[in-house]
């Protein structure tokens, strides 16, 4: 049910195609977040126009809202939403790490809060399976314990060897053979424990691995410095997935670095805020000085947005609060950030990584960063 | 440049074809509101594939936000929002005397307040025909006074006289030839003060003809009195708009009346409270019965959202506040409103036009009202 296929490598960067039961995946990818199960103003239709493959939804939020319970009685979420591609979904782990009130962390799981009613809840490696299958998405992760930080290296330690012990159990606790399962790495900013953890992680029969517990505020040069030392330690033959990074620049370097899948709720929550990628850096629409712009927001981009709609338009839906305005925004900077990665694939296969990096890299910092 | 056609006729329903600088608009019809330029949440392309032939913007908001000067900068409305089909502006009228904070009517116009920053702002006929010309509309309106309900007959008569010689400024004002404009025929609930008002008014060359000052309170069957009585004295071979109007119900029974156009932000306002129009009536898609729903909205339905999306899902968007439910709700809501006008063409084509609103009317009385 689930394959991957290495294709093309330069230097460390890669491509590769993922097989699942809902179709393939090209990789490098980005994962557009759609936390209760829709992409944040984003119809399924717009998402195939823009070129997704595969979209994120959250364990966390689906359990408590609709419940998975009912997510499953719909067949799973890619009937429930009606996206009808691959999805993936997170194991509750970080949400509830930064969402949720905790109330206490044992080796068995996780007590903690509801964000939405107060509501005392548990989460385990058995219990986040046994979501992510009434789910149903078509990559399921571990449950794992993602670290705040900065945080003190032993405790980072202990995290990590619970995690471990986690990622055990969340292997053990899979019966479904239609879903596959990806271990997920952390040991914080510490290059010798994401090398142990790497290897322990790696050690387990899982379809895939993912880089947890990165962009919770280190400084970018460490991230990138912890993401390419920890995929030394990873296997050539299994999907890499970084997780909740980042900018199209860490995209960039991160695929430099052989990671294979992304996802970051940054396009699409900035879009609501007025922030938009471009391939010469960011524009604030809000900006006064777009007022009377008839340009499009990127003059290189091909969206449904730039191909229709002026800066000075989108200001104007900005300054009016029309919902209208977040969903031109979204749609331009998920379609930025799945063309960026299109792009990066085919440089990939053409063997020009480096210099298609470099110079993409130049040109976004000439406008703001 | 503009033109309307009278085509077929069915006792006193009527269809027609009004010919614009931006296209043909065929009648009758529902126009779609754009208060500040977009249909709330909505694209063109949307707007395009339901059917809409022309939407309204509102002259007040556009003034007030970006700027009726902006938009002409942009070569007007049609040309800034990227609707390049036609499009009517109102006089700003009604929302001054809705919306602000209104200050002094003398017969020169209305002293009021912003409702967005509470600055000092002037609107009489030559001022609101020359904002309307910058935003560049096909059809503009001609500024009325539009009295609330219920008011004393002595001070409907007196607003109706106003009116009238607004209306003969507002003729005198419009310089542009590209842009048609309608009058308004005002007289409140009053049988005999609309005969004189619809007199007074259609003495006037103006392009087409409204009834105002409806649907502000008033009882539905007196509504329709006066829709019915006022429509009499209006000439068979203009257009004939009843503004602000209304329920699926309204627009079947004006129909029948003689009346062309409609407009109403029902449709997009109820989608974004959750409440969704069908062939048996409304359904509250909040309500937990749909929680495990797996039916469309309305299985008579085609569009986007009835092709693509359950009950259940659509209630889910909708306790989670996600903006795509209210996207795919006023999807919904607008592609009914839409075909109900196209049906209702069909019909009065067909001859038919009173049994097909018999059955239509039946069939929705079956569900809530």
């Amino acid at each position: 049910m689930f394959k991957f296929e290495l294709e093309e490598t330069d230097g460390r960067a890669r491509t590769g195609t993922i097989t699942t039961p809902h179709g393939i995946i090209e990789t490098p990818i980005f994962m557009p977040v759609g936390t209760v199960g829709s992409v944040k103003t984003i119809s399924p239709l717009e998402l195939n126009d823009m070129g997704a493959q595969i979209i994120l939804g959250n364990t966390y939020h689906l359990h408590l809202r609709p419940g998975d319970e009912v997510v499953a009685k719909f067949g799973g979420l890619a009937k429930f939403n009606g996206w009808h591609r691959p999805t993936l979904t997170d194991s509750g782990g970080f949400q509830v790490f930064s969402l949720a009130e905790m109330n206490k962390i044992t080796d068995d799981g996780v007590h903690f809060r509801s964000h939405l009613d107060g509501s005392k809840l548990f989460l385990n490696p058995e219990s986040s399976i046994a979501i992510q299958q009434n789910i149903g998405a078509d990559i399921m992760m571990a449950f794992d314990e993602c670290v705040s930080y900065p945080s003190e290296k032993k405790y980072v330690a202990d995290a990590m060897e619970r995690t471990y012990r986690w990622a055990v159990r969340s292997r053990e606790a899979k019966t479904n053979d239609r879903q596959a399962l990806f271990g997920i790495i952390q040991g914080g900013v510490h290059k010798d424990l994401r090398e142990i953890s790497a290897k322990q992680i790696t050690s387990i029969d899982f379809d895939g691995f993912a880089i947890g517990g990165l962009s919770v505020g280190e400084e970018i040069p460490l991230m990138y410095e912890v993401t390419s030392h920890t995929t030394e330690y990873m296997p050539v033959d299994k999907p890499r997935y970084l997780m909740g990074v980042g900018t199209p620049q860490d995209l960039l370097n991160c695929i430099s670095y052989g990671v294979d899948m992304f996802d970051c709720v940054m396009p699409t929550r900035n879009a609501r805020n007025a922030l938009l990628f471009t391939s010469s850096g960011k524009v604030h629409i809000k900006n006064k000085e777009y007022q009377l712009s008839d340009e499009p927001v990127d003059r290189e981009c091909d969206c449904y947005t730039c191909r229709n709609f002026s800066r000075g338009y989108l200001r104007h839906l900005y300054k009016s609060g029309e919902l209208l305005g977040m969903r031109l925004n979204s749609i331009h900077n998920l379609h930025f950030y799945l063309s960026l990665v299109k792009r990066a694939r085919n440089a990939i296969k053409l063997g020009v990584y480096n210099k298609f990096m470099k110079e993409t890299l130049e040109k976004m910092s000439q406008g703001g960063q």
